[in-house]
């Protein structure tokens, strides 16, 4: 991590700029995971100033609310924090392009949050923003999992937007992850008399042998189609050059479709390699798209009508646990975020904001 | 490792004492691998004194020889060192047992080279004894390798035996044993999709399973059946919990009969293993028993005649490499050596010498 200092680093937000400027703004206000206070502070200062929310905050986790009484409530999330700075600060544009850490991951998401949360104080539907910290380091510090165990009802919602970068294309729900280690064991000897003891490593020859033959299944969930997988991600046996190893571990990471609770994911490992002895080490689950849902019916016809399944676990995840159906759809090329040329489309981000504003003021 | 002070450690060996004796005084000498100095020298002027004995020293190795012309010379040897004292000197006795370091591994073996030395001015073959060091550490400090390197002729014999603990039994020979690794190359990908990548952990399956269903080869030399083994001794793979890995390797060990080369083994791993990428880090040739040659088929005869094969490696093989037939045949059982309880036979220190004799005394 590199960062240098910046000389015009602003101490407010200007709410009345548009969505490629206000991202700029926001980026020009380092946030590493961790050190989003000051950010945290200008956000919801900003917030405070506008008659038609109420603002609530806890840590550097900052939420804001129309409450409006309408029928459906939407919740649009993004987190204030980046990766580290890799020499890709202050901001510059070049062209259309606003390069610097967080221009994609996701800082242009942020400024369409604040945009719409400035302009719409009249939306079709109750409006909950939520802008949290620490998503880019370890879960127990995540600000979306803080404010789901201390304050759930802040995040009560019929449907929610995280705005990560997803290309401007819905990407539904997403799909669980399961660790488990298939530990075999046999006995040790000295390899110069192998006949004396039991190979734990050729016994996971068998346990291989399963995963190369697994067939992973493709199922359609409203009408995205996820792909599972059934891997090993590491293996580790032996204990010295001449002796026969008496253990070997393998461990396996199951990425599940969202229609597998955590519980049926373990189930199915179990099942796959029965007659072994498997230990679940970490386990997350899937998150249904929900895109049978009204508000999410409306959203996706507001953006195109495009959507596709989200395969790596997310926050959406998050909100799916508390009941609340979730999708990704935010500005900005995924494949670019985390790297040291991070940089964003301004005319992108105006058509995201565009197309949420649509779904947010059309007559319903 | 503990060593303790020895108030009494003696500085010059009796070599009129008998074989049990002689083993207590020697293993009263500390003498840990690196540390033989002291030994090696009192083991040198004891040789001088005798004159039917020439005596070479290179480094901590000592050899003595008789020059009288006989038709065969036979070979004694024996190593110096001992692995680190574990509480367990100075020695004592208790009955018929001679307890301390070095009693079975093998001081008791030294004391027979060297009350043969000191008794033995008219053998029926010429004689040889090599007294040498730091055979319990690295190969590369063995000092009989030194002397293989540097003095072969010093080595130059019909027949040798290596007084290493065999529990009195004749163990003709030892196995060659290499290591290869077998090299699995895939393509990384996130866990999450799979289906980009290629699973080189998966690949292994099929490595392992030729090593699991490999039927290992059982071969009679000499009336000693030698049992082969191929085995996985290590496997490493994998790059993250959410990564497929790249890259998977199985370290194979292959004990092999010494009928075979070390190219020939080298060969008979790669044809295993045909289609993978191989690579041999480790060789060492095994040694043929050699006794269908005359002085060791009187050799067995004065021994009892009965002999087994040698699955571990041992210092026979340098020996082999010289053009030298050797076996191992000693006192003590080799089941006590490196056990802080290490304790010898005195009765068998004196057998084993008392065998040694009548062969090396016999008419011819």
């Amino acid at each position: 991590m590199s960062s240098q200092p910046l000389t015009s680093a602003p101490t407010a937000l200007d709410l009345t700029l548009d969505g490629g400027a206000l991202t700029a703004q926001l980026v020009d206000f380092p946030s590493v995971s961790g050190d989003e206070k000051a950010l945290a502070d200008a956000v919801e200062n900003a917030l405070r100033t506008l008659p038609h929310l109420t603002v609530d905050r806890y840590g550097n986790n900052v939420v804001a609310r129309t409450q409006l009484g309408r029928a459906e409530r939407v919740l649009l999330a993004g987190h204030l924090d980046t990766v580290p700075i890799a020499d890709n600060l202050p901001s510059r544009v070049e062209g259309d392009l606003l390069w610097g850490c967080g221009t994609t991951d996701m800082k242009s998401g942020v400024a369409v949050q604040l945009r719409l949360a400035a302009t719409l104080p009249d939306p079709n539907r109750d409006l909950t923003f939520v802008f949290y910290d620490c998503e880019e380091i370890e879960a127990a510090r995540n600000g979306l999992g803080h404010l789901a165990a201390q304050h759930p009802d802040w995040l009560a919602a019929d449907f929610a937007v995280l705005l990560e970068p997803s290309d401007a294309v819905v990407e539904g729900g997403c799909q669980g992850t399961l660790r488990a280690k298939v530990t075999l064991t046999g006995t040790r000897a000295h390899s110069a008399r192998s006949w004396l003891g039991d190979n734990a490593i050729h016994q996971a020859a068998a346990v291989l042998g399963r995963l190369a033959d697994y067939q992973p299944r493709r199922v359609e969930i409203d009408g995205l189609e996820y792909r599972e997988g059934l891997n090993a991600v590491r293996i580790e046996g032996g204990v010295a050059g001449n002796v026969i190893p008496d253990e070997c571990v393998v461990t396996v990471n199951f990425r599940y479709a969202p229609d597998r609770s955590e519980a049926e994911a373990a189930a199915h490992v179990r099942e796959v390699f029965q007659g072994y002895q498997v230990e679940v080490t970490d386990s997350a689950p899937g998150a249904l798209p929900g895109l049978a849902q009204p508000a999410a019916q409306a959203f996706l016809a507001a953006t195109g009508g495009s959507a596709r399944a989200k395969y790596g676990w997310t926050d959406v995840a998050r909100f799916s646990t508390l009941g609340v159906p979730a999708v990704n759809y935010g500005p900005g090329d995924p494949n670019l975020a985390h790297k040291r040329d991070e940089h964003c489309s301004l005319s992108a981000i105006a058509e995201c904001e565009r197309r949420l504003r649509e779904w947010l003021t059309a007559a319903r």
